[in-house]
């Protein structure tokens, strides 16, 4: 079936521009000769003969291009080439923070519980479902967000807890730094804290993601290579804002947002009401750094009762594109953009399955967004979406007892439920420090009840909720009653779902997570390694001028108790 | 980069072979006109100029013709046209019962600690990751292995517990049975009883999976089409001895082995030594019915001690995969092959990591010997793997304690033992048995220690084994050393991994189960309609004789409990 090779390449030859344009004075020279010929009738039929014959050889010819160009195109997908193709081109990273693929499972089939669907009725996510990613880190089989997501930024396995660090400690470039570089805009939008690690790893370099302070300032332009970020939209102000100040959880006085304003130009935003100003499109000036929540936004379950406060990733999203496609408008380059679905993770640390199902389906509505965004765009795009690992050890099935059980599991009580376990325990929390008295009945029926919508609560749960009055305990009735396991607080093993467009083909199949970070910066045609370099030579200087300490290696886990970012 | 339409199009019209049939008249026409000229040497060049445009036209378009055959060829692949290519063809499907994504990473990561491989060493199985499936039955979120057998035999959704029924209880013709009438010589291969949901899904049809003894009758040949199986190899002998004799499981006095050796034309072989025997080749006479083990198989853990015994799933596979291609040698049509490593879902049940990991790691040789089998053959055949479910609940991840868990687990626990949990609770009900002393010595020492390589055994857990004799006394003390977690010993709802070679493109993505049983039948260019027509009729007419009582449906597994297969 593969074309003649002699054949396929002697017309090769002859269809070169420069034979087209031999081919064309031949053509002249034959119509002139023509011209001063008296021509009989039979030299007349052989001069249109000829003429016909020219034109079939031509056509064909041009078919033959034509048809060489596109069976070359045809054959490049997943081989590489298309992954750096020339011109402007956007890429889309997105991070499904945490998501294993049981949640997939899990909110497809609450999808289709909920509103009536077909049971083959899928996600927007499970039609672009192409490969799976393994996640280790460097030290350990089980990774956390930060050395997953310097596989991703810099294409690099590394520790636990490092933020676009190698093992020996020295920085990594990473794909937005160099996309930064080469002058595409860049943009991060979460829905946690802005400084927390997967956010963290693209645009600052530190020894341990608890170091959040310094991650602020980094991400604002107190970096070694200078601001790298056009566009932020998260959570975490309290680590851009002085500890005079209430909001504050930064261990020094500094003000980052003024920082930001001051020395590297930012726009600055920090309600709703200024994001809903933007989002028209006119209004938009980068930079812009809005941070919309104290720490992380509320889970999607709750904010939507919360509308009027905190935007939803998909608006976040949405918005972020126009911007950046509208600044980019000009250009040659296109943009560098992460969006991260940073609480699919929470609800997993959580082990709350309501938060979870709800949480995915707003992520898979702001990757719907996304596809059509690149419909309409006219420059070439490509979006990736994956996971750092998964957590929670989340299974879709659940034995309550010895006897052998049943193959089912109940979607109708995630159903039920219209408040998360998060929000359950802080309300209680509220009650309690308010002083109100008849807490259990408080417990009974409005948390339990009303917002998780148990109507069959025992009172050795009630118990458990007075004795240990947390998330756990709330989100531990829902999993039980639907049936839903979870092995762990932590993250497992798993591999993860990879999720791409067209373009992303080599990410096909079951990829080491580094291979990720890798097709990021091909795709772009990125040079990582001089950032790397640039960063190393910087650092060197830096620490021959200053004696510095490395910090020890915490194991955290961005899941602050008790702190509440809900008004 | 998309060929220009018109041109193209007119083209191809000039080039259908009426149009080359009329320009290789023209051809002899116009050397005809040329030999009656008495040509001048300017008539000369203008001849030898038309036979040059000719013969470039000419070129060019024959050109065009191989290019557009080259590229629509090209575009085909995954749109289903490549999966029914003519000619003779083989197909093999493997299926890996009850194993779900995270027995692949905890597999994985065991054998790079066993053989002390890299971190990105993979399976064999990793290299054709090309797609999942959604794996729930017609009648719950959480398929059991019947259901989700009956998808890809029949291709259709159906009830947990029945083997190629329908939900209105009428039965679906299965690729196997229209592979055997379309000339295909087939086979099944398992490790548990050959009456077991997933194989008997292919050959036979039973209200529910319980029906065994009925299930053992079909597969010879009481089947409403005949026999429709030529080679069998597995376990379950049991269900067809009469139940005079002592390794009966039968309910009735029926020799199943003799009417399948005296009504139906069977070999029949039940023996290591006999195996041994057809493997050399040329000594193999279908049909072959070879039950080598009473119920199931041993774990491949333990088999590995008995290997004078029981043949492994690799040996039986490639054994099949030979016979089957010496009897097809002089057919135009191939075979179809289902392959299960049957017994990762009683690892599963039973939650034992360690007979587990071995178990996927004896799937996957399996596995690569049909690759290599597709290496050599010259037939073009196609290797499709997937499960039906997963069993468990299984996560790469367990926290043992309130305390926050570190991010790790540990396999060399698994790699310390070298008897699974199901012998070793055997071996205690035997010892017991034979009225032996110092019952809870044995356990710390012979069956602890020295079993499951578990040196500090707590006298809490060895209290448990006493008092709770059975597998999962045993397999709790590996998993939670190993920091593995399990959430049920029945099934779960997460979609399950898809395999394959070049030619299952059509399966790369995210599937429902019953779109893998479609291109199994599409592959082979099955009418398996017409064999569920002539099935409902001979039944129809069947029961208009006899009156029928339909079975309850009653969940089944398989893990006789207590049940020994061993000597």
């Amino acid at each position: 079936m593969s074309p003649n090779p002699p054949l396929f390449a002697s017309d090769r030859r002859s269809s070169s521009s420069h034979s087209e344009e031999r081919a064309a004075a031949e053509d002249t020279a034959l119509l002139g000769n023509q011209r001063k010929d008296n021509s009989s009738p039979q030299q007349k039929s052989r001069f249109w003969r000829e003429i016909g014959l020219f034109a079939w050889a031509l056509i064909a010819t041009a078919a033959v291009i034509v048809l060489a160009v596109y069976s070359q195109h045809q054959g490049s997908s997943g081989d590489g080439k298309k992954t750096s193709p020339k011109g402007k081109k956007n890429l889309i990273f997105m991070v499904s923070d945490g998501m294993g693929p049981a949640s997939l499972s899990m909110t497809r089939s609450f999808r289709q519980f909920q509103s009536g669907l077909p049971i083959d009725d899928v996600l927007v996510l499970d039609q672009h479902f192409i490969g799976s990613s393994r996640t280790r880190s460097s030290n350990s089989l089980v990774t956390d967000s930060a050395a997953g997501a310097t596989a991703f930024s810099c294409g690099m396995k590394s520790y636990n807890g490092a933020i676009s660090k190698l093992p020996d400690h020295s920085s990594c470039g990473t794909v937005l730094e160099a996309a930064k570089r080469a002058g595409y805009m860049t943009g991060l939008v979460v829905t946690t804290s802005i400084t927390d690690a997967t956010p963290a790893c693209f645009a600052s370099h530190v020894d341990t993601r608890a170091e959040e302070d310094l991650i602020a300032q980094q991400e604002v332009g107190e970096h070694p290579l200078g601001r790298m970020v056009d566009l932020i939209f998260g959570g975490g102000r309290c680590h851009f804002l002085p500890n005079t100040t209430s909001e504050s959880c930064r261990g020094d006085g500094r003000d980052i947002t003024k920082l930001a304003r001051e020395k590297y130009g930012w726009n600055y935003i920090d309600n709703r009401k200024d994001f809903d100003g933007i989002r028209s499109g006119s209004a938009v000036k980068l930079p812009l750094l809005g941070l919309f929540a104290r720490y992380n936004f509320p889970y999607e379950l709750d904010r939507r009762n919360m509308n009027d406060i905190y935007p939803s990733l998909d608006e976040m999203a949405r918005t972020a594109l126009n911007a950046l496609e509208a600044a980019t408008q000009d250009s040659d380059k296109g943009f560098f953009l992460m969006i991260e679905g940073s609480r699919i993770d929470h609800a997993g640390h959580g082990n709350d399955p309501a938060a979870q199902v709800n949480e995915v389906l707003a992520y898979d509505k702001a990757f719907a967004s996304v596809l059509e965004f690149l419909d309409r765009s006219k420059t070439e795009s490509v979006l990736v979406s994956t996971s750092d690992h998964e957590t929670g050890g989340l299974s879709i099935a659940r034995q309550l007892d010895p006897t052998y059980p049943e193959y089912l599991w109940y979607p109708e009580v995630l159903n039920n439920v219209s408040s998360t376990a998060e929000h359950s325990a802080r309300r209680l929390a509220s009650y309690v420090a308010a002083g109100s008295k008849n807490v259990e009945s408080f417990i009974r029926k409005e948390l339990v009840k009303k917002g998780l919508g148990i109507k069959d609560a025992t009172d050795a749960e009630i118990k458990t909720i007075i004795a240990a009055p947390n998330s756990y305990s709330f989100a531990s009735m829902i999993s039980r009653r639907a049936q839903i396991g979870w092995s762990t607080h932590g993250h497992s093993a798993v591999d993860v779902n990879i999720y791409g467009t067209a373009g992303s083909e080599r990410l096909n199949g079951n990829h080491e997570n580094t291979e990720v970070g890798k097709f990021l910066r091909d795709y772009l045609d990125l040079n990582v390694d001089a950032i790397t370099k640039e960063l190393n030579e910087k650092e060197k200087a830096k620490s021959a001028s200053t004696e510095e300490t490395i910090r020890p290696l915490v194991e955290m886990h961005s899941m602050p108790d008790g702190i509440d970012d809900e008004l």
